[in-house]
């Protein structure tokens, strides 16, 4: 079985999916600019939102998550015509209010259009309206990952806002590092194999076994040390005291 | 040359520097209780505080930060022996004040005994009492790892306070993420690919450009969301405004 789909919207989930798919399965790219698009081969390109005489086995809307009801409505498509969209926090029943046969192929994952991914280990996050359909979906993302499962709109919620607190706020942590280290021309990549060491031990067992340094130790000479330091930066230094607190918290728990 | 090493202490960082060392370059480890060492020779422990009659280049003291005053106070050494602690919150000073010829050699890694570490890329930083210790010190670092640079204690401690925001924040985030995932019973190693790309993106150029999500893009929608979703974890909701206000500060900012 050849699967065929066609994808709505030229952002980083579409030009990571038509990388993915290739060719062979991707057959129509509509954008709302065609001379914009690096991304994908011209002659899959189409400006027009008619998707009535375009037989695919789905249609992937692949936009930001406000506009997908925008494209719900002003798009053309098949009747009876199985619809997903590639959303973490928006629910399956956006869809199914219009669409009858409809599903999500969300992609647990930072997808910059520059930054390569390994697809296939990638995992993607499938929901259907129905049995028939769901297999389908399920079938469909296996051409992308290996790391497929089920998981429903409730649940996927969940795991979209796990995904904001791990990967957003410990880039933002980060930002805070960087500030510091440019103050002293101190390189930040010395760091790097500290954060692989740390991520590594964070997925191997309880996290708060990976858990290290002054704050679990109630090292408090170490921690009035760190405060002074940052007595330059007073927003790190507030994240500074509220985590320290956090982490002892924890610690007179355990 | 062939240098020699005693190592006082026999936690995390003086098991892992003798793993790495070996029994070549590590002629004696002092220890407060052989009894309970696993992770050693027994032939080369010792409970004892004198190492006047010890003849190796260098002493390392790799004990608990507040215990290192402790052990110059107590222990006896050669007359012009070369002592190293390995704290990088602890200035070489403590050191100076008795013993001319001493140095600093911090390894910047999350050190845990029953973890294995690639020491050959493990960052190290040196420093010395001078260019001649500094020299040999470096040499010696060389011997655990290739990643070997001179910091003095000024800036070393500006990068241990960064390896604690980077390494043991993120890790409290993570409790966080799996405080939530575990309210759901979902597995929160799903997040490990997303995790690995986020470090990947952070250390490759600035990291502002590594911030995504509902922040960044102020997607209201979906941060209101969030916040329904954390209405049974007020401590989790409070970091998530606060991480949320701090990324939008920073986009205002861009």
């Amino acid at each position: 079985m050849s699967l065929k789909a066609a994808i709505i919207g030229g952002g980083n989930v579409a030009s990571h999916f038509f990388q993915a798919l290739t060719i062979k399965v991707v057959s129509h790219v509509f954008v709302r600019k065609i001379d914009s698009q690096e991304h994908f081969p011209k002659e899959l390109l189409r400006e027009d939102r008619d998707l009535s005489n375009i037989y695919v086995d789905l249609v992937i809307i692949a936009v930001s998550d406000d506009q997908i009801l925008n494209v719900l409505e002003t798009y053309l498509f098949q009747a009876n015509q199985l619809i997903v969209h590639t959303a973490g926090a928006v629910n399956i029943s956006v869809v199914l209010k219009k669409y009858r046969r409809c599903g999500v192929i969300y992609p647990l994952m930072t997808l910059s259009k520059s930054v390569k991914v390994a697809y296939q280990r990638m995992p993607i996050l499938v929901e259907g309206s129905d049995a028939e359909v769901e297999d389908l979906v399920f079938k469909f993302a296996k051409l992308i990952s290996q790391e497929v499962s089920f998981m429903d709109s409730a649940r996927r919620k969940v795991m979209h806002l796990a995904a904001v607190i791990a990967s957003n706020f410990t880039t933002a942590l980060m930002l805070d590092v960087e500030e510091i280290l440019d103050r002293q021309a101190a390189d930040k990549r010395l760091l790097a194999p500290l954060m692989n060491q740390t991520i590594a031990k964070i997925f191997d067992g309880k996290v708060k076994n990976a858990l290290t340094g002054p704050a679990i130790r109630n090292d408090v000479k170490t921690m009035e040390m760190h405060m002074r330091l940052l007595d330059d930066f007073p927003d790190i230094q507030q994240r500074y005291v509220l985590f320290s607190n956090s982490i002892q918290k924890i610690s007179s728990e355990i």
